[in-house]
């Protein structure tokens, strides 16, 4: 009997991971069934040492055997290797390298919103939650009055960024700032995006993230 | 008339910039002929600032009037673009995600050898230099026994990492380690790309490199 990881496609994931999520995402566009594997992060497994070693983090994909890490890079994977389906990416390359652009952006910039609500609080936080407003206004303009960010349709910016929609939700709650009144054309394209199954299904519940993050908060002495 | 970037290929650049000098290897090995624009950091031109708002960084790639930022997506978007002559990277999408990882570690991990190089000395450099030896050695292991990191063809993650040679050529010197000693197989490596026309004409002098991290070095206080 062949091991579960060399057959089919398998995903490694941690419920809390952003990254997961856009994985998971991408697969259900494309209507692939797979096996998730949730790693208990604390006691990573063997298959996920075994299949990233050099990070050694979720998400791993693995299809046929081979393993494929890093997020963006598993969703062009997943766009290149099953072409039928919905498109994860435009065809044309300079469409493809603005999106590229802004998916880099987005795991550049936005997410240090898991960062900021592990190590800081006070004045601190204030000002890091207006430099964070300050990179999903820019993302706010790049959206302008398109439904979504790559035009019409659904596509490779908004798996980027929609993954990380219940941190920032929780996050709001703790920095005192609101999506739906500081960055309303991004509430209503994130309200958007909700409808679909594909995200609805994937993405934490904005609660569960909330308490993981206090608890977190509280054991770096950040709250009482 | 139209205005210079609207016709053609144009690059703006730097000369220190390793990610400048990660593009025009990519136009080279296509054979693609460009207007190359030296960029005075210090004064950016409003056409950088114009063609890359988001970042104001070199380089910015000028393809019929419209702007591709971040090396690593131009590079992938000149492969897209110019199917014909030298592939940049492999077609298979395996072999492509694992190239794209690399070149992601690659940015990650050793784009630090310029910011240790601006603000580090003493022990706290030794201690920065070990950490990026370490990662050279990674590399190196990846390597292996092949020619080139794709196989026996010069490729997407050699243009990654060829780029920063002269830098690291240069830190070497002020960090006391030797890519020909410490990393043998790297050196060996570096060798062969060196005697690519695309990479010999595109690389910085590194004794300029050199210049320049002591003229910041002497700047920042960190050198008499």
């Amino acid at each position: 009997m062949p091991a579960i990881e060399d057959s089919g496609v398998v995903v490694l994931g941690w419920w809390v991971s952003m990254f997961t999520t856009r994985v998971r995402i991408a697969l259900a566009e494309k209507g692939i069934s797979y096996e998730y594997i949730e790693e208990d992060i604390p006691n990573k497994s063997p298959l996920l040492l075994k299949h990233n070693p050099i990070y050694k983090k979720v998400p791993v994909l693995i299809h046929k055997g081979k393993p494929i890490c890093e997020s963006l890079i598993i969703v062009q994977y997943i766009h290149e290797t099953w072409k039928e389906g919905y498109p994860l990416l435009p065809s044309d390359p300079y469409l493809k390298s603005q999106a590229a652009f802004w998916a880099d952006y987005i795991d550049k910039h936005i997410y240090q919103v898991v960062k900021l609500t592990w190590d800081s609080k006070g004045e601190e936080m204030q000002k890091r939650v207006e430099e964070f407003l300050g990179y999903l206004k820019v993302l706010e303009r790049e959206l302008g009055e398109k439904p979504y960010f790559n035009g019409e349709s659904f596509g490779f910016v908004d798996m980027a960024l929609i993954c990380y929609y219940s941190h920032i939700i929780a996050f709001g709650k703790i920095g005192n700032f609101s999506v739906e009144k500081d960055t309303p054309k991004l509430f209503a394209w994130a309200t958007q995006c909700l409808k679909r199954e594909s995200v609805s299904k994937a993405l934490a519940d904005p609660n569960k993230i909330y308490e993981l993050l206090i608890e977190i908060r509280k054991k770096n002495g950040l709250e009482d």
